[in-house]
């Protein structure tokens, strides 16, 4: 038994048996003892992006971390952007990143790179492991890290030598200790209550697993009980949705709209969420969007139980336990166009319409979908998932995750086009892995919010160097080729007659299928 | 005048005028400039590790660095994996990265992240663009520091504040102070040859531009004179290479393979190059490749005037001035075969048989292409640049860069496919600017190495999951669909004959193309 297996033994007896995987020479007896447990399944990707973005994804939906296998500095270099993601995702992720041996470091041989330095921003805690024998702890504390609520990263360097070297006593796995989510103080449940009784505005903001399906209930009882608002964070995690769900809202990208949405707020009520902030600083923008005025009061962090906290203040507020959680006052209009332009807004009521129940929704669509929340709060029930940390690059990556993590259900993605070609390199792996994932590619062919954003800044007339920097043409992108090179069965559609019957084709299929949707 | 233009005209008074870019809404400002300032060529990758790459080989041509545009931590986390090529390779690089504005990074927004921590493990030296006015000296600080020979990788971090204040003066570019490369010493000259003349094996070991025409030259007039062995360094940022060229080996990649190599060495003359280090540690083999006995020499370091250096070691040893250069004993065959198995070794003979006089030659072939070195050694005159830093993924970026740098030059990648997958989005960018770059893709379907590697560390069977993570099958990659798809024509062959044909055409085509070589 050497320090490989240890590792490998180590992980399935902590319930990691997921392992996303790029893996190169220095990682080779790590590879060689993974070949020795069937029991880990193992997913590559043919580029780390996909690797972070689909353990990612997978944490999403298993509720417990998958481990990644990643080579050396660079390796987990060109991982980092959906480790930043997962990070402000708070996902559960543990990394295995090989490094040289230890007595091979000195050399400056030319892989050799400051692995700590490269881990440490986008992760929560980073460990090397320097002997084999505490391979068994080194995991378990990994483990507990990670699994902490709401979710850490967790990357541990694997030296060649640790993983080479033989072990002098069989030894055994060390398992993780479980950590319960701590409860919130009864003197923030009065404070969120008489704020909220004060009769002036209060808004519940959630975030984190407040906006599972059991604690958006509760927060649908109160706002019925109390005429209380109740609104999601920009970036969510993981989101449940749809018609037998009740409904929420999320806080607006465009700092105005966010701005406009708060102005009445007088308390304005943390569950799990963070005091809103604009995602980027304009001149003569605030930087926060609650109004000055706004007393911000924490409920609960999302260190703690939220569902229990919710339970908690409705008890204090006195809402029965019979009151019917909000939905909304009327059915919405759920007719679709059948004909006439194919754009972002037909493509999302349609998908809307026909949305299979339990759909895993993966949204990168950036700007091109932002239509499909108010048309799919009607939708049948399902589970959203969103890029939460603004690097592009996660979406079909985190579908790949989620879809491995689902077998049995429908993985749908909303990508934006350009976004998608950040890590496209996904696509092989949902063909390599027969996995039931849609891809709809939103295909405008520009960074269409940098075009927003450059009117922003004044300028309205686009010159060359803006153009070429802004637009995907010249030559545009053929989706339908890069899926068949990469296995994966693609469709063309440019009307709303094509993309419906696309839609009823692929939602019937098994395995991966992408429509490029021109729009 | 605001920060983002006195950025612009500083990079371009410092002749820096073309930018690799791929911004997003935090660099609009530094995007508006850029486009009133048309002499600056903008060029867009769909992927952070093709500007990074792509800045490298330009700059390994150019012999100036270009900058690169980056946006936030995770844009440039994207680049770093080829930062670190570029910083084995010691090659001139100038990094623009967005943050947010300074009063806005303590609201840990989505993107916000430590931008100083993900740049400094592959930067040579970092700095933070504070102020608006003092934009000028910054950018003629990275320029120095860049350019200081060997070369080095700069990362300027760019607040939008600081892009997008207005100065309260109109402001002059400030210019770099050239640096020229110190000569060695006396001492060191003398020691290198006596080392030579004292009758045990010796060996120059020539790296960085020792390895360029004018300096080889003088290597192999000294080895002519004095019978002193001459080896070049494994991995290499650019070397002259060909038939009018002064003939040299690289230091083979395996251990074994260099220890026999270097095991009759007395003498190792550092000629710009570094102790040879085996690129990866393995249980029971050197890390150091020289024998333990020979004494290692300094004759000039890489931050030195390598061409001065053996000039001076020339004299000092007495080489004539007309000792004409060491050339090949007697032509290689060069006859080619003309059917059979298309395999590695026969697209390099075909390869290195019409090879076009001034090709820039990108070598990540990683296993099948070795051949390639060997029997291109009378090939017409060409430039060699090979991966250097072990991150896979450079070549295709490299070769859009060095097509950048030298318009009027064949750039031909000889390219594995696992390897070109990590920056496949380079083809985009080769076809959007019309670039001369033929892209031959050795498809062997696996990551061969790693095969290699498994048998290394004793595994001779493979299971299940050390194939699911070492082949490149089900699917295999298209990459005739996935050039059609990003607007590169395509061809793909499997026999001699339809390689040479696809190679013809392929020369004379302008404009990108691609050939999938199945072996």
């Amino acid at each position: 038994m050497n320090g490989a297996d240890y590792l490998c033994d180590s992980l399935l007896a902590n319930q990691i048996d997921v392992c996303f995987a790029n893996p190169g020479t220095s990682e080779m007896h790590f590879v060689a003892a993974l070949d020795r447990k069937p029991q880990m399944r193992c997913v590559l990707g043919l580029f780390e992006g996909v690797i972070t973005g689909a353990a990612d994804g997978y944490a999403r939906m298993a509720e417990k971390p998958a481990a990644t296998l990643l080579h050396l500095g660079p390796g987990l270099a060109n991982g980092l952007a959906n480790m930043h993601n997962a990070k402000k995702a708070r996902t559960p992720m543990i990394n295995v990143v090989g490094d040289h041996a230890s007595h091979h470091s000195c050399y400056d041989a030319p892989l050799t790179s400051d692995v700590e330095g490269i881990a440490r921003p986008m992760s929560h805690w980073v460990k090397r492991m320097a002997t084999p024998a505490a391979i068994g702890q080194d995991v378990a504390q990994a483990v507990e890290q990670a699994s902490q609520a709401p979710g850490n990263i967790c990357t541990l360097i694997l030296p060649a030598d640790t993983a080479w070297t033989e072990l002098e006593h069989q030894a055994e796995p060390v398992l993780a200790k479980p950590a319960a989510r701590q409860q919130t103080s009864a003197d923030a449940i009065k404070a969120a209550a008489k704020a909220i009784r004060s009769g002036k505005p209060a808004l519940l903001f959630l975030g984190d697993v407040a906006l599972r399906e059991d604690a958006l209930e509760i927060a649908g009882r109160i706002r019925q009980h109390c005429q209380v608002d109740i609104l999601a964070e920009g970036f969510i995690r993981r989101m449940s949705r749809g018609a037998t769900r009740t409904p929420i809202e999320k806080l607006p990208y465009p700092v105005d709209a966010a701005c406009a949405r708060l102005a009445h707020v007088k308390h304005l009520i943390l569950v799990g969420s963070k005091a809103p902030v604009a995602f980027f600083a304009y001149p003569n923008k605030p930087s926060l969007l609650a109004p000055n005025e706004a007393e911000i009061i924490t409920l609960a962090s999302a260190e703690q139980d939220l569902t229990h906290a919710l339970h908690a203040l409705a008890d204090e507020l006195g809402v029965p336990a019979n009151t019917p959680s909000y939905r909304l006052p009327e059915p919405r209009d759920t007719s679709i166009p059948t004909n006439g332009t194919l754009n972002g807004k037909a493509i999302s009521q349609i998908l809307a319409k026909y949305l299979p129940e339990n759909t895993v929704l993966c949204d990168e669509s950036i700007s091109e979908g932002r239509d499909f929340m108010r048309y799919s709060l009607q939708a049948a029930p399902h589970d959203y998932l969103q890029l939460t940390g603004g690097a592009i690059g996660l979406g079909l990556p985190m579908a790949t995750g989620a879809a491995i993590a689902c077998p049995d259900r429908k993985v749908i993605s909303l990508q934006a086009d350009g976004s998608a070609m950040y890590t496209v390199q996904a696509l092989w792996t949902q063909a390599r892995e027969s996995l039931n994932c849609l891809t709809i590619i939103l295909a405008n062919r520009s960074y269409a919010t940098l075009h927003g954003e450059m009117r922003n800044v004044g300028v309205t007339q686009l010159g060359s160097n803006a153009k070429r920097m802004l637009d995907l043409d010249l030559p545009y992108l053929q989706w339908t080729q890069l899926a068949h090179g990469m296995g994966v069965p693609a469709v063309k559609v440019d009307s709303i007659e094509t993309f419906t019957q696309a839609l009823s084709n692929g939602l019937q299929a098994q395995g991966p299928c992408l429509i490029e949707a021109l729009i």
